[in-house]
């Protein structure tokens, strides 16, 4: 076996209208997901609020639905939390993730252990 | 259903040592074994000799075996062929990337259609 030693990596996205949708932006869903507010879950990635809320707002549009309903008072006093398709979505990405990245595994130790 | 109208995308490579080995220096090896020779090669990927020459060298280093000989004639006279081991691991990663892509669109195919 000369093949001893190596690992696989691999890099997952999704794919719409020629657009690239990976983990940069589930992730900030995720973190708005689990801290109710897109000030906190850009600070956590060291993103600027604008930045967050654009690249939210950016997908909203290219996939024509609503991903984040700020709650009352604004996302100041009220937090932020998202709506249940992008709740769907994102537990459909996180799932695809996991369960890709053990399949891309699964075929690197059939060939290469 | 959301998420209508999604692809999945994947960028597979191999690690070793920290370093990463992935479609560029598997195809150069691919076009080695298809011309026997590496210049054709380096021609074929827009490359110089020297660069395809190097990437090949490094790889031999890091590895620890050899990849390419040349034949009688040296490369110009007689062309290049790949080692045994080369063969070996040319043909596992091939396997390994066409295996692992099939495996990421089965599971994406279970989650989003």
């Amino acid at each position: 076996m000369v093949a001893g030693g190596f690992k696989p990596g691999c890099k997952l996205w999704l794919e719409k209208d020629g657009r690239i949708y990976g983990d940069g932006l589930f992730h900030l869903l995720h973190l708005v997901r689990e801290k109710g507010s897109i000030s906190a879950a850009a600070g956590e990635l060291g993103m600027s609020y604008r930045a967050a809320w654009g690249k939210i707002k950016q997908a909203e549009r290219n996939w024509g639905l609503r991903l984040v309903e700020t709650r009352v008072g604004g996302e100041c006093g009220g937090g932020a939390a998202l709506t249940r398709e992008a709740l769907d979505l994102l537990h459909r990405y996180e799932q695809y993730r996991q369960e890709a990245v053990r399949a891309v595994w699964q075929v690197f130790q059939q060939l290469f252990d």
